[in-house]
C-alpha cells in the first residue's frame, strides 16, 4: 500500500493538469442546436443587415421635404400611390407629393427619405393627411447599419448564447462548426455502495456519487456515461484500460481498500502516468490525476464533499478548456461573519453560504457530511499563503453558480 | 388597425402576469434525471447517514484507552483479531488488547471506539506495533452524524443541484416528485422571414428570432416547439387557438402588417383576453400578454433585440414561477461610466458591459442591432422613477448570466 508522501501544492497540480490539456475535435452541427457550445471558427457575414434600408416603423415612405412645417394646424396632403407589407417591396420611385404605405422591416422605396408614423396621419382613399413633420432618415434603418457584408462577427473560442445564435442566422449561416463535446467515464469502485433504497443491508452505503459527480460533470457541459465496479484491482485496472480508450477523459471516484491499497492510483501507475496523488487541499487530499492511453484520468475521493470539491478545484477547468472554453473561478468578495482557522502551505475550501454582503462558513464539514454542501451555495477559498482568517476580514469566494457551464 | 393608446408602467403588466400565474402539474422521475428540476414535496430520509459508526480512515479499530501513552519512543503492541474490507463487517467484539484491520466507510467493530491511522503502526502478521495514541471517537464518523432516520432534508420548491441529487440518493430514494417542464409554442409570425443562406431574395429578411428567442426560452427551464406561419389573421388565430389548447405557455413574435393591423394582438382579443398592450419601457414597448384558452399568451415585438428585452423581463419570471422556483432579477450595483439620458415614468434596461466595478452601455443600440446584445453581457435598469443617470452614479444591473435557469 502506497501512502501519500508528498503533498503539492494546489497551484503545481492544476500546472501539470494544463501542461497535457486537450483540445476536443470540431464538428459541424445546425444552429438550432448550438445553444452552449463554443465555436471553433470565426463567423463572417454573407449579408448587409439590415439588407436594404428599411422602414422601422408602419406608417408611410415620404420625402421628409414633404413634411416640413406639418402640424396639428398646418395639416398637409400627400397622394398614396402604392402599399409594401412585410416582405413585399415597391418598384414604384416616389416623387415630390407621394407617400407610400410601409410596414415596418419593409425596404423603403426609391425617391423616400423618411416615414412617418401612421399616428401622425389620416388616410382617405389614396388621400393622406399628415399632422406632423419628419426629418430626412427618420424612422429608416439604414441598410448594413447592424452588419456589413464581409465582417467578421464572432471570433473563435465564442460561447454561443441565444443572441449569438440571432447574429450567426442574420449572417446566412444555418450551420456551425464547434468543438465537441468531452465524452466522460465516471466509474464509481467501491463493493459497499448500492443504489438508493429504503432498505439496505448492513455495512452497505449508498452510492451517491453516481448522481453527484455525474451531475458535475454534465455542468461542466461534458456528457457522462456511469459505470459500478468493485475496487478489486484487476477489475479497475481492466475498467480504466478500457474507458481510456473509448472515452475522452476519465474520472474515478474511490477506490481505497486496505487489504488491496490505493487500487486506482496503482492502477494507473501500471497503466500509464501518474501527474500527481496528493494536493496540499482541504477537504481533497488524497485527490489524483493521470494519464492513461493518451487521456487524462482524475481520481477522486469516495467521500461525496471531497470528491465535490476534488472536481471542481482539479477537473472542472480541465472539462471547460477541453471545449475551448477558457475557464478560471470568478472571484468575489465578501466580509467573513466568522474566524476560520487554515494552515499555512494548504488551500482550503470552505462550504459557506453568502449573500450581498457577508458570507459565513457551514459548521458541519467533515468530508462525508454531503449536507453542509446542500445548505452552502459557495466556496471561501483561503490559499496556502493564509493562516486562517478573521472575523471582518474580506475574503475571496466563488459561488457555485459561477462554476456552472454558462447557460446563456 | 389599434395602435397603443395607453402604456401600463411595466409593474402593472407584471402584476397582471403575476395574478394569472400557473403552477404546472407534477411528475415522478428517476433520480439520474433530476438534475436542475424542482422538488414538488419534501424530501425525508428513510435512513441514519452514516447508517452506523464508520472508519474514516484505512487503520485499525482500536479500545482508544489501549494505545493511551504510544509514541515513536513508547512502542505498543495489539493482536489482530480480524480484517474488515469495503463493504463488509466483524461479528468479533474486541477486548482489550486487540485491534482489527478496518477500511475507510466500514463500520466500527463491536467494542471498539477509536481508529489508528496505519501511518503509525507497523504490522507482522497478527501481530501490530503502534507509534502514536488516539482518543475515544477518533477517525470514528458517528451514526446518523449527517442524517437521522426520518429528518426532512429537503422542503418542496427546491432546486435539485449535484449535492441535492446526492443527499436524495443518500435518504434512500431512487425517485423524485419534481414539477413538469413547460412546454412552450414560439410562433414566429411574418411574410418576409426565410431562412439563413447567404443569398436571400430582395425584401426577405432571416428568421433570427427563431434561433435566440427558443433559446432563451429553453434557458429558462422550458421545452419549445417552433412554427413560422404567415401573419395573415386568420392564420395567426388560428395558430393561437391551437397551441393555446396543445400547449402550457405560447410566445409570439412579430405580427405587425400594416394593411391587417397587429393581428396578434387582435387574434387574441377575439380568442379570449388581452391583458395588456403596449408596456412603458424601452426597448420593448409593444409587448404583450394575453390568455387564451386558460393559457398565458406572451405576445413579443419581432425587432429581435426588443423581443428578447421582452422575453427577458416581462416572461421569463413566469416560466420559472410555473416549475415552483420563485424568480426575481439578481441586481448588481456598478458605476457607470458615462451619462445616459432616460424618461421619467418609463423604465429602460440598457445594454451594456459590466466588469468588476464599472459599466459602460453599448452605443449601437437600435431595437434591431442584434449585435447590440452579443457585445454586451448585461442590462443596466433605470427605472420609471430616474430621469437618467449621471457618469459615475452607481446603478442597477441584471448580469444576462444570472438571468438563466441556475445549471449548478
Amino acid at each position: 500500500m502506497k501512502f501519500i508522501s508528498n503533498l503539492i501544492p494546489l497551484g503545481d497540480a492544476l500546472a501539470k493538469i494544463d501542461e497535457n490539456q486537450k483540445l476536443m475535435d470540431t464538428e459541424k452541427i445546425h444552429l438550432k442546436d448550438s445553444q452552449g457550445r463554443v465555436l471553433a471558427h470565426s463567423i463572417s457575414s454573407y449579408h448587409n443587415s439590415p439588407p436594404f434600408d428599411k422602414s422601422a416603423m408602419d406608417g408611410y415612405a415620404v420625402i421628409a421635404e414633404d413634411t416640413f412645417g406639418a402640424s396639428n394646424n398646418v395639416i398637409k396632403e400627400l397622394k398614396i400611390i402604392d402599399r409594401i407589407g412585410a416582405g413585399d417591396f415597391s418598384d414604384k420611385t416616389l416623387s415630390n407629393g407621394e407617400a407610400i404605405v410601409i410596414a415596418t422591416g419593409a425596404p423603403i422605396p426609391n425617391g423616400a427619405n423618411a416615414v412617418l408614423m401612421k399616428e401622425f396621419t389620416y388616410e382617405d382613399g389614396d388621400n393622406l393627411e399628415i399632422h406632423s413633420q419628419v426629418t430626412p432618415g427618420e424612422n429608416v434603418s439604414p441598410k448594413a447599419e447592424d452588419i456589413a457584408k464581409g465582417d467578421e462577427l464572432l471570433g473563435e473560442n465564442v460561447l454561443i448564447r441565444p443572441q449569438e445564435m440571432g447574429l450567426i442566422a442574420s449572417a446566412g449561416h444555418s450551420e456551425v462548426e464547434v468543438y465537441k463535446k468531452p465524452r466522460v467515464k465516471l466509474l464509481i469502485t467501491g463493493n459497499e455502495l448500492v443504489e438508493p433504497s429504503p432498505e439496505i443491508d448492513k455495512a452497505k452505503i449508498i452510492n451517491s456519487n453516481q448522481f453527484s459527480i455525474a451531475a458535475l460533470i454534465r455542468s461542466a457541459g461534458a456528457i457522462v456515461d456511469i459505470e459500478h465496479g468493485a475496487d478489486d484491482f484487476e477489475a479497475v485496472k481492466e475498467a480504466i484500460d478500457k474507458a481510456s480508450k473509448e472515452y475522452d477523459v476519465v474520472i474515478t471516484t474511490g477506490g481505497t481498500a486496505i487489504s488491496k491499497g490505493d487500487v486506482v492510483i496503482e492502477a494507473v501507475e501500471e497503466l500509464g502516468e501518474v501527474l500527481f496523488h496528493g494536493v496540499a487541499m482541504r477537504p481533497g487530499k488524497p485527490v489524483g490525476a493521470g494519464i492513461v492511453n493518451g487521456t487524462q484520468i482524475f481520481m477522486l475521493s469516495g467521500q461525496p464533499v471531497a470528491a465535490m470539491g476534488q472536481f471542481d478545484i482539479v477537473a472542472r477547468r480541465y472539462l471547460f478548456k477541453m471545449q475551448g472554453l477558457d475557464y478560471s473561478h470568478k472571484v468575489i468578495k465578501r466580509i467573513s461573519q466568522a474566524k476560520i482557522p487554515s494552515s499555512l502551505g494548504r488551500t482550503d475550501y470552505i462550504r459557506a453560504v453568502a449573500d450581498d454582503t457577508g458570507v459565513h462558513h457551514v459548521l458541519n464539514r467533515g468530508s462525508g457530511i454531503i449536507r453542509s454542501m446542500v445548505e452552502a451555495n459557495c466556496y471561501i477559498i483561503i490559499d496556502e499563503n493564509h493562516e486562517g482568517i478573521e472575523k471582518g476580514d474580506e475574503v475571496d469566494l466563488i459561488f457555485f453558480n459561477d462554476m456552472a457551464w454558462p447557460s446563456l
